[in-house]
């Protein structure tokens, strides 16, 4: 009923022949050897352990992780499949081969997770969270704690987690209130409580390695008093052997809307052994790091779903026989027409490919980017790459969360009735992608992120490099007849996120809630833009392909649509930010809610 | 956790105030005694029933119905407090008293049924979705089926169901199966399955009445050879003695999304008794008397739902206290500033209030007619206003469902990561409300009614009527300061609708795909206007009302905020409508889907 191939072909040619990427990564020397055949390899074989093995389980896990006695056991098959998973070392793709990873670059591992998202986004949760870990781990930890801990956790032996959230607390974590005692030894008590602990408990594996922000006894309060600890579930000695188990405890997990075969636990710290990670009070340049790796793979979970909400639809319209087309029928010989000749079922599939494949090459020219901020040889490349990177992550994160959102509603009305009945498949996803808007920061936090720490204060410099692109795009392209269609739009809407973004800068000085109260609207102005640039490209390079002629053809009119029927949302949101703060900010707090 | 209150206040508000409904009832020979106290009284006693009775079984709920046997048994305490809802005589609250009603007009009935849906959607569903039956069966029954099975349905001693869907068609009823067969003396035996059938079978009441569609043996194919029957679950006679069960089972009720409280039958008919409703071979305009009532109804859903995600978020973004305001701390006394100062939670606090407030407007606006058209004494008034009910039908069904899939979204994010834990409820509300814009007709089935049915082949007629009432409006009120601001930009609006419009029609011949390609705009831009013409007059009400000042100016910034953050998404609808069918239909059938 709720079917899911991943989309090799697809990613190959994003990778290959819209991005060049294996051109960009042959001048990394950790990847200078990784040739175009062998990331082709890798994700064929991704792909058919997706497909073969974690998307059988999608549907059945919706049955859920069960909690008895503090254990969490997760649905059938999900241990089999976490297990094969590691075995086959597809855990620590990225990880250096020294830390017994597979040393891949982030951009065909970002590939990777779009076909893991798309097969089974819960069961993903287990293995793909716990990389801010390693990342926490790798950039902050102390020499032993690297050794002991990178290698089980890349390896996929031990899984790890991220125990930021308390109850009181989630986005604010200037508030939270978890104690670190030192107890000597460079050993620290932990104490709290943390809440919407992702694959916190569970049976996959001998040890979980929780990251743990807490406050030590003489922390200054708010943000600057936060430290980040690792808390194993069995304690760890420096020369790596396991001792007895650990003070902390999966007290519940939750019940949620979705991603019920992912285990969200509350986690209660009782004076649990934990190892200073990093410096004291330095815990939020820790929490950072784990972030932004979480949030562009939350991105690329919104994308994954939007692929699976776009493969459902697009089968169910061409299966179901409902009413005749607007010119009379179209299949004379079959009692009804199929769904997919009617307009505004073909607006909704088209508004899934758009977003699945335009947002794949958003998501996977991001990734990129994080191979070059690493690995690129003049300081300049990484510098410029790293900015790329952070000022495309809350778009990735706010843009293809709240597509993949959209797409699963669209999915459910193509689906009609039954896309509200569970057997049918489009309500789980619908219920599932739900949590990419809300986990790793808000669409709201995306957004404050993007207008503030990203542009304003970074004086455009992401902006800048961004409209550069396009820019040369544009030029470049300039006499290709299979874009020239395309290029004016693009243009002028690059022309106007200029403006907007040089006007917004211009008044925020003066109006601190200016940027706060367009921030939304920004974000969502901002991705339109880059996925018409996005699809500008896929054209052209299918243009330049030996690809089959309907591929091009539907390349060229899915642009078309694009440009026809989603870019123009840009105008409400420039009408929207050229307004102003003032019809958020006019009312008092208590004059929102004056009801009679 | 999930609280509700009947929005009681600002319901007669928009009865009194905005709609001055008592004097246009007073016209009105069935109401003209229904005065302003008789319409407060009710309003007050529907909401304590609502808030008190059903309200706190909402939650508890969602666990569901259970199905064993054929049998069917609601969560606890909903068959109680629907006994307390017949035995109060809410059930028949707008049927004629001859009948054991209780003769409310409409428009009162819309604003219960706004209290209800808000209360507790799910349970609301097993006395709201029979009105369908009572109305089929009051204009087109025989006088021995009216005589028997109106009083029983109308005073809720019995209930009714409509059973239209069959598995393999919803929207497309020419294709559906069941068979009549006539086996003398005017009864027939009626065969087949039903999908989707809300409360086809409970044990509330001692029996249950199904109208059903079905085909007698020389009906010609497609929609003209529909029949309807009404077939009771224990056969009843023509002198209303009820006799032996009839062949109607329940064979499974459905694992839904939500609506978890309301149960969605399976129904088989094994050669059931039936009796013939209206004319053989004219099912179909029984149909549409069923549908029109649920429709309206649904979109109240949609209005309910909205008011109850409103009142959540408030009052959470009031009580979770989260980082700073953006100009600094707004309550330094506390650790952190409650939501409600940041800017993006107010502009979704707002965008809720907005829809309920201003979508309380447009239903009651809609249901006012439904009394004008069945009741004005001038042939010409009733004809008229009938025409305003169709004309705004898919519009309060499209434009209010999709609002309250918004809101609920909206509240969700409110909430942030606890906005998809069960306990805080507002999981469930976003659950709910997905159904709305699914049943009684998608709403892209109800885009396609108002620009086909409703506008195109009606010569606009009801679009020129709304378009008289908001120049009427523009002109009354020109020199009014509380509303000088908003006139323009609805009067723009109102013209480009108008200009839209006839854009359409003009090249509509030509290009049978362009409504349909465009009708999902053409609902959202019909719709956006109406609501700025709503908020316009509550402006206008509330400023020339005693009310206290703080209402007053809720009310001017609100709608101020409406003006400038919701109406811009005008812009983008125009634009689409201005681009014409051939994004959509550019592609073949088979070319949408020509992947790699």
């Amino acid at each position: 009923m709720n079917n899911f191939r991943s989309p090799v072909a697809d990613q190959r040619f994003v990778i290959h022949q819209v991005l060049d990427a294996p051109r960009a990564l042959a001048d990394l020397p950790p990847h200078a050897d990784t040739g175009a055949e062998i990331i082709d390899a890798i994700l064929e074989e991704g792909g058919r352990f997706c497909d073969e093995v974690i998307a059988p389980l999608y549907q059945p896990g919706d049955a859920g992780c069960t909690f008895k006695d503090g254990e969490v056991t997760a649905p059938a098959g999900f241990k089999e499949a976490y297990l094969a998973f590691a075995l086959a070392g597809w855990s620590g793709a990225t990880a250096p081969p020294e830390e017994g990873g597979q040393g891949l670059p982030y951009v065909v591992d970002a590939a990777l997770k779009e076909q893991i998202n798309g097969a089974n986004m819960p069961w993903g949760n287990f293995p793909l969270l716990g990389h801010g870990a390693i990342e926490a781990l790798r950039q902050q930890g102390q020499d032993w704690q690297k050794q002991v801990f990178l290698k089980p956790l890349v390896e996929g032996i031990w899984t790890g987690t991220m125990c930021l959230t308390e109850p009181h607390c989630g986005t604010d974590l200037g508030l939270l209130k978890t104690k670190a005692e030192p107890v000597g030894d460079d050993r620290y008590a932990i104490s709290g409580q943390k809440i919407f602990i992702t694959a916190g408990e569970h049976d996959f594996t001998d040890n979980i390695i929780h990251l743990v922000l807490a406050r030590l006894p003489d922390a200054p309060a708010g943000v600057r008093g936060i430290s980040l600890f690792v808390v194993p579930k069995f304690k760890v000695d420096r020369d790596g052997s396991v001792g007895e188990r650990n003070a902390v405890w999966c007290g519940s997990i939750e019940h949620k809307m979705g991603l019920h075969g992912s285990a969200t636990c509350v986690m209660n710290f009782d004076g649990a052994e934990g190892y200073l990670v990093g410096q004291p009070h330095k815990g939020l340049s820790a929490m950072f790091i784990m972030m932004n790796s979480a949030r562009l793979g939350v991105g690329i979970q919104g994308l994954g779903l939007t692929e699976r909400a776009w493969q459902n639809a697009l089968a169910y319209a061409n299966d179901r026989l409902q009413m005749r087309a607007p010119e009379g029928a179209r299949y004379p010989e079959r009692p009804a027409d199929p769904l997919i000749v009617h307009p505004d079922i073909r607006r909704m599939l088209l508004t899934c490919r758009a977003f699945a494949e335009g947002g794949r090459v958003l998501a996977l020219f991001a990734c990129l980017h994080e191979d070059l901020a690493a690995h690129a040889t003049s300081d300049e490349q990484r510098q410029q790459a790293d900015t790329v990177v952070g000022f495309l992550t809350p778009i990735v994160k706010g843009l293809l969360t709240e597509a993949g959102v959209e797409c699963a509603y669209h999915a459910q009305q193509v689906f009609g009735g039954h896309g509200y009945i569970a057997e049918w498949g489009m309500e789980q996803l619908a219920r599932d992608v739900r949590i990419t808007t809300l986990y790793e920061g808000t669409t709201q936090i995306q957004a404050l992120d993007l207008i503030g720490r990203k542009t304003l204060l970074a004086n455009g410099a992401g902006l800048k490099l961004m409209l550069t692109r396009i820019g040369e795009f544009c030029r470049l392209e300039a006499e290709n007849p299979a874009v020239i269609d395309l290029l004016p739009a693009l243009a002028d809407r690059a022309e106007q996120w200029r403006k907007l973004t040089a006007g917004i800068g211009a008044k925020a000085a003066d109006d601190p809630a200016l940027a706060p109260a367009i921030a939304y609207d920004y974000l969502f102005y901002s991705g339109y833009v880059l996925l018409a640039w996005c699809w500008a490209q896929r054209v052209a390079a299918a243009e330049r392909s030996e690809l089959p002629a309907a591929f091009k053809r539907a390349q060229r009119e899915t642009a078309n649509f694009y440009f026809q029927r989603l870019l123009p949302r840009c105008d409400q949101h420039a009408a929207i930010i050229a307004n102003g703060a003032a019809p958020v900010t006019a009312l008092s707090d208590e004059d929102i809610g004056a009801s009679l």
